[in-house]
This record gives C-alpha cells, sequence and structure tokens, in this order.
C-alpha cells in the first residue's frame, strides 16, 4: 500500500518508475520456487536508475532481511545516486530505528539517502480505501522526499561515468 | 572457521552447544531445496538455549539478510538470554559497525548483547591449519566473551518463567 | 517533567533515587560557573547505584552531547548494572533514533539496557498539570521498564566485585 | 595531528580550509573561560563553507560530547553540502562505530556525509615526526575522501539557495 502510493506519486510528477518486490527475487541463495525474476534483471533496473525510493516495514528495530539480501545482491549501481527511505510499521514510531540502519547500509552501497525521510505509523490506519495517504503533514512529507530525489538524481547525473 | 573454533571453546568449557548455521534453514518464505532443518527445530533450540553467541559477517557496514531472517523467525525464545556478538570481516575493521546494529535488534529481541564483543579482522590469515586462532590477544577476548555469556546465563537463568 | 515524574514513579515503588542533571556539573573540560557539584560526585553516585534510569532528548537524531560528556566521565562504576532508557522528543517519534544510539554507548560503557524503552513524543503535551502522565498506554511501559531494571539490579548484583 | 595531517592534504589541494577546533568554543551553555571564539563566529564559518571534513575519536563507541554539542549549536548552514568523516582510535578499530553514529547525526543536519569514510587505527604509530602518514593505503583513502567532498561541493553548489 505505502511502495503503490509512492509509486503514483512518482507517475504524477512524470517520473517514470519501476515498482521492485523483494517477492519477486531468488534470495538467500535458494532457487526459490516463488522468484519470477533474476538477480540480473534486478541489477539492471539499479543501473538504469537516476534515484531509489526504499519502502521497508522494521522487524525488531532492524532491516527485514530479505530487503538487506536484495541491496547486497549489487554493488556498482548504486554509486552518487539518491535514495529516499520509507519506514513503515504497525506501531507509533514509523521505522525510525530501521531506518538510522538503513542510512548506514546505503552511504556503504554508495547511495546518497535524502532528508527528509518518511516514516509511516500506525500503517493499517494510515490510507483511506482509495489508497491515499489520510494525514496531510505526511503527505507533504512524501513530497519534500521526492523533490529531494529527483533533485539530487538531477544534480548528480552529469557527474557519474 | 570462527564459529567452528568458537564450537570448540565452548565445548573445552564443558558448555553443551548446538551449532546453527542459517544454510540449513529455508529463509524468506521459500520452499529452500538446501533446506534440511524447519525453522521449528531452530524455535525449540532458542527456547532450549541459556545463552548464545551469534558469529556472523559484515556486509555493507549491516549484517546479513539470512541472519536477520533466522533471528526474526522467532520472538518468545531469546528473553533474558545473553548474546556474545562476534563481527568477521575480511578487512581491518572486523564487522564493528555491523556489530553496532545487531546490538539493537539484540536488545529488540529481548537478548542481553554482552561486553566484550569479538571482532575477527582479515579472517583469512587469522587461523593456523589446525584452526586455532592465532592472536593471542584475540583469543584472550574471545574466552572473556565466553565466561561473560556463561555468567550472565547462570545469573539470568533463575528469573526467566 | 519527564525525569520528575520518573523519579516519583520510583519512589512510590520504594526506591532510593538520586537525580543527576547534567546541568549541575562541569562539562567539557570547563571551570563552568554554574556547576554545583564535582565528577568526584557523580562517580561516587554511579558507584553506589545498583541501577540506572537514562532520560534524555533527541537532538538531530542524536544525544544531547552534554549526557555524552557526563556518561564518558566515568568507566568503572556501570559494569554489570541495568539501564532503562526514556527518549523524549516535541515530535512524533519520542527519540527513537537517539535511543538504539544510546543502547550501543550504554553496552560500550558495560551497563545492561534493558527492554522495554521508553518513548515520550510530543512531550509538551504529553502531561498534565499534577505531572501525571496522560496516556495510560505509556504509563504502562514505564512501569514495565522500571520492573525490569529492578529485576535485573536484583539478579546482577550478586556477582558484581 | 589528524586534523593538521588533513589541513596539510587540502592546501596541497588549493583548497581554503579553516581549522574549527572544537576547544575554542563555548560549549555545554557554560561561559567557558578557555573559550577564544564565539558560537556565531562557529556558524559563519559553517555557513561560507562549501563542504566539511570532521575528525574525530570514538569514545565507548560513541562521538565526543564536545564535537555533538558544537554540531547542534547551527542547523541552516549544513545543508546540502559534502561531509568527509574521520574517525580516530587508540585501537584497532579506528572509530568505526562513530562514524556510523556521526553518518546519521550528519544526515539529520542536511549533510551528505561522502564515502569512503577514513579509519585511522591505533593513531600514536599511525603518523611519522614529520607528520606525514605512515601508511599508504591510508594516504589514498584519505585522497579519495577528499576529492569526493569536492566532487559533491562542486555540484552540489548551485543548487543551494
Amino acid at each position: 500500500m505505502v511502495a503503490d502510493y509512492i509509486v503514483g506519486r512518482l507517475k504524477a510528477r512524470d517520473v517514470q518508475t519501476d515498482l521492485i518486490d523483494v517477492a519477486d527475487y531468488p534470495l538467500a541463495g535458494t532457487g526459490s520456487a516463488s522468484a519470477t525474476h533474476s538477480l540480473d534483471h534486478y541489477r539492471r533496473i539499479v543501473e538504469d536508475a537516476d534515484g531509489f525510493v526504499i519502502v521497508a516495514p522494521e522487524y525488531n528495530h532492524g532491516y527485514p532481511g530479505e530487503l538487506k539480501l536484495l541491496l547486497d545482491s549489487d554493488h556498482a549501481g548504486y554509486r552518487h545516486k539518491p535514495a529516499g527511505l520509507v519506514g513503515v510499521s504497525a506501531g507509533r514510531i514509523g521505522g525510525a530505528r530501521m531506518i538510522g540502519q538503513l542510512q548506514v547500509v546505503s552511504l556503504a552501497l554508495g547511495l546518497i539517502p535524502v532528508s527528509p525521510t518518511v516514516l509511516v505509523s500506525e500503517v493499517a490506519s494510515a490510507f483511506d480505501r482509495a489508497g491515499e495517504m489520510l494525514h496531510e503533514s505526511q503527505r507533504e512529507v512524501v513530497e519534500r522526499m521526492l523533490e529531494e530525489v529527483e533533485a539530487l538524481a538531477d544534480r548528480l547525473e552529469p557527474g557519474r561515468t
């Protein structure tokens, strides 16, 4: 729901976007029966992208293992590209602790995590039936994050080689 | 190599130990062909244990996704049990950044991460052919960590319910 | 306000408590004119204590410099003593990111940070005029944190030397 | 010693540099007798700068309180400016854990922490008497960090307002 909302907002901003779902990729070195895409497919999307938005739930104050496995499966394609980080939680904190860990990992990958980050608390009641974010203040943070990803992608792109 | 060394030291201390290898468990929700044990098997070992030593490499300054998936697959069994943390890296830093993130996750799980932590740098040259740790100072840190796990397990055990 | 509330709850539990205010100590190596106590005074309180509760605001997603200076001014007195961590913020997140960093520092000091941690969001509207916490769920988390500090202090005390 | 080395390297690269020493500023709200500069002086340097290099020791796996106090004393001047992070320690780990926390704080301040970070381990034996870094591999990491700060300052500068 959160990822779909972000994709919708990016479309409204005329930004071409691929939605990458960890569930579609073979992870943990397993020949996963449910995987529909290869890791090469993931690496091609990463290489072609000018920027990223990562949406992730917080489990036990850290990032999900599936997300880390997918992020770790590439290393060259992230360099000097901005990443908006969106934390999601059922509780009141919106994944803030996970975001702190994800910022450190993002920097290690060569990504440039943007400010502000988005924290979606109590996700079960954060959207209406049409998939619209209910809190205006939160919608505004999303737009500022997306603006920042776009602005940094524009400025950083010429220098990539 | 690191995990085997730790298991050997625990045997030398007369501590009954199960070696849990993430590769033996079905992770990421996949019916992994290579998995030889069920997650119920993991949860039973966790429940029966009085303490833990977690050995993990650092990838991109974070913990491996496989480890996080396995840790997240239980929640009741960790409470009030000590955990020694051992970071491993090919480089000079020994996984220090990953250990910081793993301490936060361990606390969220209810574990009590012990001090000192063990950092095995340049792991390729850290052991001799017999599997013995080469640096005496590092062997001493391992023993102090194991003493701490044992001591805290003893003191915390009576209060668990 | 938060610290006073915690002290009140500890008194209600018959736990003898000293309130340490960073503003009373000379920090940053300065002969601060406003300091009323010496760092030796701090170290004596730390040495005598069986456990701690640390109440701190989050600034820029980290802990306050004053708190770190005071914590760093001792090293022997913290060992094997439980610490309840209470984050305070004007915003919605309650200092969660700061708490993650404080957990790592606490472990380095030899403290045992307890679970749960307490996160006081929107602190300006969290208390009534009598200094009582308004949200029952938050009051319950405080009590569980204090119970845990007491329980761990009891269990860990015999082994300290 | 580390900061002087960095300043020397920046001069060699024709980058105009101010050396900011936390000891020169009144911190912790104290009218410090030893302070020779005002916090306004600090804020003016920050505002005028196109980029930063932060050199800091690790204490108890965190950043020094003095550094945090100084960083927290401004908020508008950091936005969209790159920051090279240099950790220093007497031991083998070079401040890696502190750097992780400083990355999160830097992002909260609006800074863009660059990759690679520099970790100076065993600082007492890291320099010769002329103040030259002994290890060539470390000198190379310093240059790559400085190149990155310069490159990002160039690319990000036009977009600042």
